[in-house]
């Protein structure tokens, strides 16, 4: 049985406990042992109590693995210092330690993702990567593993990195029989920028930059090719890729198909307009150039994207 | 705020619970409550306490949602009949009643399926069917409405079942921003029979048909036309089509295309066999037979299958 503390503390979400937890449990090869920082319960994000175990203080010798779930962010009330001792102490033990969705930021926080790959939840990327620069944010990912640490996107992905934690433990059959158990793919199709909403890209602090993103979300089928954007903010278009890379870290044209991607993920969303008029409102040249977009951005075709994203008017219907 | 009621009870799911109620709570909508029989902590399926907010008996008036989680099935501790009785008395004062995975089966015991269609955890869909013959079960749903009844899937189908409640309650957008903040589709593709293992359907008590059975399964890959399996076991195509849909719930040409499909899977997962021979050796005429038999059966085709079950030799490399 390999020995698992996970970190508790007030306002942590209770979905990124549960999912994790019940996956490794599923697999019968753990012992797990929830900790607070005084040993008591601790309030979960929905109000509910959640019991602790013991004292984060009184987890002695080696540990297998530290595990750091999110919290409400970003209303949760962050862990103090105290807290983010004892997860730097533990973490000196365990053979490897992984977080939850925001519990990234609280790594980071600890200083134990300086210098690694690392991502966390959609809404919470752009944060963790300007508040930590010496951490490589992969927004798109499920779960990243650098070494030792093991960081998951939002909420329910905490699932998918338990079954890859089982599967590196017990093997590929044992991993397949816990995810065929909880009704969940042991990989899913696509990363998390499928779930994220427009405006996940931080804002840059560049001023002339800034309303220069506006006016391309603003209007995402206007032309906005290089040169057009370069003679707008009035600099080299050399230059303006380099404030891009610098601040956005996208290359112009990247950050131009990801707005229109955006857009028209809004339309195939909540709308029944054609696929070849979302392209054309949206800015691509054709239904096939947004095709393209949609599988190098998201994964996943326009057609696919509207139906997994549709709402179920039978639902409402039956009401 | 609607009144939802959690009924927990010991051996429940922790994430039976915390998926549901997770997605409830987000949308802001909801005040949630769990209420145990005697209103005190129970004990979840891995061990750790659950709080309650009151006792099932102290529930008062009108209640929006019943909601009832699974138990570890079958090794739970099934509820008893002072909880069934809890929970037939509340249902009638509550506008709808849900269940998650195996929760199902307690509210087929308190009599609230009879006559209507359900779902439950693949694993228990067909313990379903036959204790409780007034229950028409759907084995492929994610999730079941009969009017004010709905029944989910197993495990995290439970999180399906909530956003679609949320939707009905608050509308499209809501349920849709819920869906990505926990990084889910708001309406997943393909059902659960996704996820279910070999073995799913029911043994039949006719012991000629459980041999037959047994032998499509051992060679999936031999002749089994209706002609065939009459000649074998001695009665007429009409009867043991009859039989079929009797005891096994399907015709005999279904039941041969799950065979071969659950097969195909199983090399699918576990081998690197090309999808042509995959086809051949379980008797499929073509690989466009079996892809029409997956899409029938699966809802995907059987290179979508294989990239979503294979398992990831680059995590076991790294380890």
């Amino acid at each position: 049985m390999r020995d698992v503390i996970v970190a508790v503390y007030d306002g942590v979400v209770l979905l990124d406990v549960a999912g994790p937890v019940q996956a490794l449990h599923g697999s019968g090869g753990y012992r797990i042992r929830l900790a607070s920082v005084d040993g008591r319960s601790v309030h979960t994000d929905i109000g509910m109590p959640l019991g602790s175990d013991l004292a984060l203080g009184d987890v002695e010798g080696p540990v297998d693995t530290l595990l750091i779930p999110g919290y409400a962010y970003p209303d949760g009330d962050r862990p103090d210092a105290a807290f983010l001792g004892r997860l730097r102490d533990i973490s000196h033990r365990a053979r490897r330690v992984a977080s939850v969705c925001t519990g990234a930021l609280l790594l980071a926080e600890a200083g134990l993702l300086d210098g690694r790959r690392a991502t966390t939840h959609w809404a919470a990327c752009a944060d963790l990567a300007s508040r930590f620069p010496r951490v490589a944010v992969e927004p798109d990912a499920i779960y990243v593993r650098d070494g030792l640490v093991m960081t998951s996107a939002g909420v329910t992905a905490g699932i998918d990195l338990a079954l890859a934690l089982v599967e590196e433990d017990h093997g590929p059959d044992i991993a397949r029989t816990v995810a065929k158990y909880l009704v969940v793919f042991l990989q899913r199709p696509g990363g998390q920028s499928q779930f994220s909403v427009r405006g996940a890209i931080a804002t840059p602090r560049h001023a002339a930059l800034r309303r220069l993103l506006d006016a391309v979300v603003a209007e995402p089928a206007s032309n906005h090719s290089l040169a057009t954007m370069a003679a707008r903010v009035a600099v080299s278009e050399r230059h303006l890729t380099r404030l891009f890379r610098r601040e956005v870290g996208l290359t112009p044209s990247q950050y131009v198909e990801r707005v229109r991607v955006e857009a028209a993920q809004v339309l195939l969303e909540t709308s029944a307009v054609g696929v070849a008029s979302v392209a054309r409102s949206c800015g691509f040249g054709s239904d096939e150039t947004m095709r393209r977009a949609f599988l190098q951005v998201l994964g996943t075709t326009p057609t696919a994207y509207r139906q997994r994203f549709r709402t179920s008017h039978a639902i409402s219907f039956v009401k």
